[in-house]
This record gives structure tokens, sequence and C-alpha cells, in this order.
């Protein structure tokens, strides 16, 4: 077996970073990366015009707030969030996600700003 | 809020149907589509010509036979298995999978026989 054909598991990937807002790729999927991120705090409100973006939480309790309410995801529990739609991300603890979005997706979608960076290759 | 900006609560979904090799839409992201499937036995051997597949165990233990080794898979582990490479799934428990691949990938991709079986919106 090549080493690419091995499994991904998320526990030991995530053990291998700590900085929080900075997005991870473990895999990709056709022109779809599978990202990891660590996230606490409060993210900047922002869309993603042309895709959508499902978040799936691992670990912690994952707030996305929308303009018309917030949806709260568990361990365990995922959501699409669809595109154009603005929405803002908040962690009171340190929450552990996988994303997944096309390749090139950036984390601040149109909004820009500080916080913008792009996805990294872990490992 | 909608009940559209639900969260997607994997065990939950996965406690609304019993029946082995049959796989059920939960989502969709752009043309993709995220399904659950619960597998026990062994499928049969197959190749998606025109799209990788992203399989992540949620409960149980998958093996992921390839022409030239195995991968197995413990719940929270994902592989995606490229294009074109031929593949077959063995479960000895009883195992819960997440799939994401295209809207309308069927699940013995070119090879046919009675297990093929279109996705089924679950809920």
């Amino acid at each position: 077996m090549s080493t690419s054909a091995a499994p991904v598991n998320l526990t030991d990937r995530l053990a291998q970073f700590s900085e929080l807002w900075s997005q991870k790729k473990v895999a990709a999927l056709n022109d779809y990366e599978v990202k990891l991120a660590k996230l606490k705090g409060e993210f900047v409100w922002h869309s993603h015009e042309d895709t959508d973006e499902l978040i799936m939480v691992i670990s912690g309790r994952l707030t996305i707030r929308l303009r018309d309410g917030d949806v709260v995801l568990e361990p365990g529990e995922l959501f699409v969030v669809p595109r154009g739609v603005e929405h803002c991300t908040v962690a009171d603890e340190e929450t552990a996600i996988l994303l997944l979005e096309p390749a090139g997706t950036m984390n601040t979608g149109g909004a820009g700003g500080p916080m913008t960076k792009a996805a990294e290759i872990l490992g």
C-alpha cells in the first residue's frame, strides 16, 4: 500500500495543530477539500457567493449565526450553509470542526479582513 | 428559522432506518450529496469512473478492499477512494458510514448487479 491509501484519523490530525481559525487540508475529493479547524471566540460575518459550505462539529459546540436565527451544532452534527447566505461562527469553548467545500474557498468569503487566511496542507 | 436550517444529527438520522446497503440522503452540498448507510457483510467489487468517493465511519469498523491492499476504517476515520479505483467494502459487524459524492453516483458504480440501488431521501 502507498501512504496515500492510509485512512485519515480525525482525532490524530487534530492533535497535529493548535492554531485557532486556521483551516488545515486533510483530504481531497475531486475538486473539493476536506479541512479541519479549531475555533474559539467569534469569526466575522461573511458569505460564499459561489458555493455551499458543509460544517460538521467533531468536538465542542458551534453556533452558526444566520441573519434569521442561530444553528447550534453539537459533536456528530452537521449543517450546510447555503451559498450566498451570510453567517458568523461562534464557539464559547474550543471547538473542532470538519469543513467541506471547493478547493480555494476562502475562510472569510467575500468579506476579507484580518482573519482572512488560505487553507494550509496539514502534515 | 425554517426547518431547512436545522442541523443534521447523524446519530438521530441513523436511528431512522435499519435497512442494510441502502444509501439515505441527509444533506446536499452544491451538486454533491451527504448520505448515510448501514453495512454488514461484503459488497461487490466496483469503481466509479467519474468521481472520487469519500467514506467516513461513524460506528463499527469498515474494511475497504483495494486491489493492492486493504484500508481499515474505525469510527472517526475517513478515506477517499479515488475515481477509477476498484474497491469492495466489507464489514464484519454492522457498521454505519457517511458517504459524500456527486448526486446520482450509483452504489455499485459501473458494476451493476442485484445490489444496485439508488439513494433515497431519508425522513
